[in-house]
């Protein structure tokens, strides 16, 4: 199978007023960023997949499955802070046909060396035991509080070729993505900045799209970069697509994106968060909104 | 039910050769525990909880019960990032007649508001809908990076009185300690300082014992200032603990606990971690026990 590139959205995961799953909505939400041809990392940290119980990430998979999104366009998140909760989600990912899966380190104990996190990712791997796992690294730091090192992916890379495939770097350091390119892109290892912002100065460097919580929202935009990024105009199509960023960035983002979605859907369902997030406030939302529409931005399904 | 106090203990969790649960050996480390009159708070941050599955968590409440422990006696650690486990664990943990239970705020997403937390804490208390629910929150900021303030208390002990039964403080602050004691215990609000430095201060000020790490290893001279604490020796029993606690707290304190049991059990499987843990090598193993039989301490069984 061909590895993932491109774009892709870790896609917000839209709930019911009491907080259920929305399995109608996300799905359709899905079905209209392939329509973009945007990829689907589901569970990821703006999925608010922390949020969701095992099985629900299980059934979120099945489900989106069912409901016709490819699994070659599929990258789920799959970490877990347990080893037994990472190998059985990801297990099934890759039984299911999924491109990759995209695996948080275990975020509790904090300062942990890199001996206990090679043995961590060893045993997803090794518990898994399927040639077809395509593991994504994922560096979060300002949220996990447990880094992913140069020596690590190294490590793990030499130990487990092909099977440990690239890494979302979500630090919004240029230097650690540059880097990560440099030592380890020639062996087949994929860098995926974790933001548009980094879209046009990666895909120039080396990196092989992004994955980012905007391509949520704004799509079509960010596709067009990827497709045309050695076009003249191109730094202006980045700098269009980072203004819009900052705007959603302002709030918080996952509770951003989902007022405006739930503006432009016309569908205040779309607002609903789990805690320990909330939503914006109408008052927030509507300044959001006149903040977009400044920008030019707006959203049609 | 009377309300659980005294010393407990965040049990390690011994794990067979292959990283499996190994259920036996918890069960004779929670009786000899039992037998030092020490509480049970099973699957705390010592007891390695987050790096169990949810229903490696729920068998382990079950196993100690069955094995004879008094679910009076136990107060386990049933909080999760995500609500549905949540509720889950804590909801079988009221079931099974425990004493309490010992609640994580949900601790991936960092920079949350008070409000998010409350509406965390209120769909576990919601959720679990039993009035025999004593939930116990656990303030641990320098590891879970989400800290329960003084506000968010007063506001669940307003909304659930009685359900909201207490804290443990694991931030080694102090002044913390003292103010949540004179702001709330005068309702039923139990505090316990999350280590036996605070042991004999604590008690002096109107805590209700302590729940500490080293209570694995170092149970009787504990309970013992516990019943002592207004004897004139009392300053010099906690020295002497703080003085144990303070050689295991130079190594990551879970291997050196388990370390510690496995020497003096002669149990090699007792050093074994899960990741992202690593066990102490040999020669910090040997370092920490010449270091512990310099303050005097050892363990017998």
């Amino acid at each position: 199978m061909e590895k993932i590139h491109g774009v892709l959205a870790p896609v917000v995961t839209p709930f019911t007023n009491d907080y259920g799953v929305d399995y109608d909505r996300l799905l359709e939400h899905c079905l209209w960023l392939r329509s973009h041809q945007i990829g689907i990392a589901a569970l990821g940290t703006n999925s608010e997949a922390n949020s969701l119980s095992p099985d629900e990430r299980q059934r979120i998979i099945q489900a989106l499955i069912d409901g016709g999104v490819e699994p070659a366009a599929m990258m789920p998140g799959t970490g877990a802070c347990d080893l037994p909760t990472a190998i059985s989600l990801t297990s099934f990912a890759v039984k299911a046909g999924c491109a990759g899966v995209l695996t948080l380190p275990p975020f509790y104990y904090k300062g942990v060396s890199d001996e206990g996190l090679f043995n961590y990712y060893a045993g997803i791997v090794e518990g898994v035991d399927n040639p077809d796992l395509r593991l994504y690294l994922y560096h979060i730091p300002q949220v996990s509080q447990v880094p992913i090192s140069l020596s690590l992916v190294e490590r793990l890379l030499r130990t487990y070729p092909g099977q440990i495939a690239g890494i979302k770097d979500s630090s919004g350091d240029w230097d650690n993505t540059a880097a990560l390119i440099r030592e380890f892109s020639a062996e087949g290892f994929d860098v995926f900045p974790g933001s548009e912002d980094f879209l046009l100065q990666g895909l120039r460097h080396g990196a092989v799209g992004c994955i980012s919580a905007t391509a949520n929202v704004n799509p079509g935009p960010m596709r067009q970069l990827l497709l045309s990024y050695e076009n003249p105009n191109a730094d202006e199509q980045q700098a269009e697509l980072s203004a819009v960023r900052a705007v959603f960035q302002d709030y918080v983002m996952i509770a951003s994106m989902k007022a405006a979605i739930a503006h432009w859907r016309n569908d205040v369902v779309w607002q609903t968060v789990r805690p320990p997030l909330v939503a914006l406030t109408d008052e927030q939302a509507r300044a959001l909104i006149g903040r977009l529409e400044e920008v030019g931005f707006s959203m049609s399904f």
